[in-house]
């Protein structure tokens, strides 16, 4: 960068930018593969909301791209470097504002990490609902730049479900606030939900107001383990069928369970082919448990209440049974969602796919919303050719679950990664839509560019 | 309208156009306050996706503005006609096109009434949440249009919540579909939430496919009779603070209390001077009850485990408290939402400001939510004065409601009657990204110009 403007920046945001090397590098990419390695002229860590206004104004005077991040966690690219861009750290900015526990809401700054939110509205009876697998690390501002699901949405719903209020650094440096403090409000159009998983290319969320849910009264856990996939995936539909609503149904394939094993030293893939695993909660669990477990037992599984010490585990098991290792090209975990009637036949059509490509396959599914994760990979040493039959399998595998009629992405976003699927999904118009709300609210095209929409 | 215009719509809308008096007259107005009557040219009656886009591509060569509308049962001027608009009714649009038990959706034109899709998804098992008071002749396209609540959207959300997917005819009579089937997808920003409660100001909704819940397994509903107001609402805080969250949690006033008996034959008033009606559903139902029921006894009210008939008729009741008769000038349902803590002390508000302006004041509550509705009346024989002094306790108990940190609108939408108020809740750098919005999806300004936003 030119030196003036990195003096002038320097100026601005006086101590919180950085150009070493090192710091370039280690901002330059999140966990998804990367396409276009780039690195950031400069990385600023803001602490303060007038930090990220500071910033913004002097990338709107001198066009510069500026790409926000929380921890980095993404897995689509949402927040690689891109040519000339300042990326723009949010985890400093990580103090939890408030906790009003008789309106159930807390205010938090965008680098809160989401684990710490939990723990900290847990002595409330509260939780903060949205869980996804990196819940441990990722903040709180990416999981709403992504709209981010995890394990606990097929009953409490996606990171938008507990998005009241945000306040929005736009393009220019302005500060607004959209959405609404009470749990209901419909004045205007709904600008905080157009935010949320906007993922930085519409402002930088510097402040969100989230609705918390009440702890659960019990828990119950099942662990039910099918002679197969597809199998399995029938269970998925026979406990809809009995109308019951799990917090959490997550379906793993008989790979998973092997790469679990070798990976903790469990012996999952000797219990069964396939692993449906199911968490009840509420006043109604217990009862709700035995409904799901004759269900299942009925379609042939091997169903054990576990203890709750095995059933915790199951669970964070799972939690890291996808994001064990960082996705690169070699190994790319898809995304998809399809009708939940679908998932018999798409889970089938996965394994024909990586039959007939040659590919290796594990699949996760947060079965409950249909959202399946089926990582793909070839081995290193086969090189450009196996890459190339990888790409093949990830392609088949995004226009299948289309044909199904799913979506490319259910909730890690289109980020970088999933450019090339987006016109699958979306005509020309959505597109055309799309792109003109981006163009309103960053005319100069600074805020992530190339990413997220076409 | 000019002699060639109306020979020329009828000739691309052949069929569906009336220009008789009766029927313009009738087409005129929802049931919100009239604030400047005017009467429709035409009213066009769809029965097709198609006929919506030709009347639009008509609408685009001329300039006409187009006022679409369901049922008219919108209670804030949202569906009014504005002069030289045709009025676009969707209610002859009106087939359930899908219903798919296994992945619990069901695909609706936007003319079907609320109600009748819970009767057909009701034999699986099935039924659609969101229930507006008005949910036996309102239609889902305009519930989808005004964001509409109810009073189960406490456990399951809004409409935003159980819509996934819309088709769309935008201003220049193309037809777009936004959002996903499944039930999540973050593909591009959620313009289908932008849709949802747009007020048709962005587009004709003219398909539909909702997310179904389960029919409860069993239902619990509790009277709770307080002394007064605002200890009923100190309850509301006690089952927050215990956890539990109901189904339906409804305030009622001493006021509304009095104005159910003198309408139905009930003698509520008796039993104490406010009622908190609590509904627990599901598995815990049962259990969820006795901890409420303990947890509002401490406080000093009389609770009654009411046996099915009357709690179903109290929730009856309910439903009916509100809407009995049309607001007019003289009588004006509020519909303000705030954070659930400030309840208490804006309900003690509330009753301050009538006293203060010599209105009469009644009140119900979506408690669980935060959302209230004041009504505030004085006698059409004040006049002139009357009506100034009501305007004035309105405006104070918004101006109230926005100091407690909440909303204009819980649920019923800006319309046409709440504009006054909207630029006391956002600022104007947000009603400029609105307008910014609209221009974007609607250049010429002919879709429900005047309406929902600023």
């Amino acid at each position: 960068m030119d030196g003036m403007l990195l003096a002038e920046l320097q100026s601005v945001v006086p101590g919180r930018v950085s150009t070493a090397t090192e710091t370039l590098d280690r901002y330059s990419r999140d966990q998804g593969p990367l396409l276009s390695p780039a690195l950031p002229v400069a990385v600023v860590r803001a602490r303060t909301v007038e930090d990220v206004q500071e910033l913004l104004r002097w990338a709107t005077r001198h066009g510069v791209p500026i790409v926000s991040r929380g921890a980095g966690s993404g897995v689509s690219g949402g927040a690689h470097a891109t040519d000339g861009c300042v990326v723009l750290s949010l985890e400093d900015m990580n103090r939890i504002v408030a906790i009003t526990p008789d309106d159930e809401t807390a205010v938090v700054e965008p680098g809160v990490i989401n684990g710490e939110l939990n723990d900290a509205v847990a002595e409330h009876g509260l939780m903060y609902a949205p869980d996804p697998a990196s819940y441990r690390w990722s903040t709180i501002g990416g999981n709403v730049a992504t709209n981010a699901g995890g394990l606990r949405c097929a009953k409490y719903g996606v990171t938008r479900e507990s998005v009241l209020a945000l306040d929005v650094v736009l393009a220019d440096g302005t500060l607004v606030s959209v959405g609404h403090r009470p749990f209901k409000g419909v004045a205007g159009y709904d600008l905080a939900a157009l935010m949320t998983g906007s993922e930085g290319t519409l402002g930088v969320i510097v402040g969100i107001t989230v609705r918390l849910r009440y702890l659960p009264h019990a828990v119950h856990t099942l662990a039910a383990f099918f002679e197969d996939f597809p199998k399995a995936a029938e269970g998925v539909l026979a406990i809809g069928r009995a109308r019951v609503q799990p917090a959490i149904l997550e379906l793993l394939d008989g790979r998973t369970l092997e790469a679990l094993d070798g990976a903790h030293g469990s012996e999952l893939r000797r219990r069964g082919g396939a692993l449906l695993l199911v968490q009840t909660d509420g006043y109604g669990a217990a009862a709700e448990a035995d409904v799901i477990r004759a269900a299942l037992t009925e379609l042939g599984a091997v169903v054990n209440q576990e203890d709750s010490a095995e059933a915790e585990q199951l669970v964070d098991l799972r939690r890291h049974s996808r994001g064990d290792s960082v996705d690169d090209l070699y190994r790319v975990g898809e995304d998809v969602a399809v009708p939940k009637s679908r998932l018999v036949p798409y889970v089938a059509a996965l394994e024909a796919m990586a039959q007939k490509h040659r590919v290796q396959l594990k699949v996760v599914a947060h079965a409950g919303d249909g959202n399946l994760h089926p990582t793909f990979w070839v081995d290193r040493s086969e090189g450009a050719q196996g890459l190339e039959r990888l790409e093949e399998a990830l392609d088949e595998s995004v226009r299948s679950a289309l044909e199904f009629g799913g979506t490319i992405t259910g909730e890690h976003g289109v980020g970088q990664y999933k450019q090339r699927w987006l016109a699958w999904e979306q005509s020309t118009e959505v597109l055309d839509l799309q792109s003109g709300i981006k163009r309103l609210f960053d005319p100069l095209g600074i805020l992530n560019p190339g990413k997220a929409i076409g």
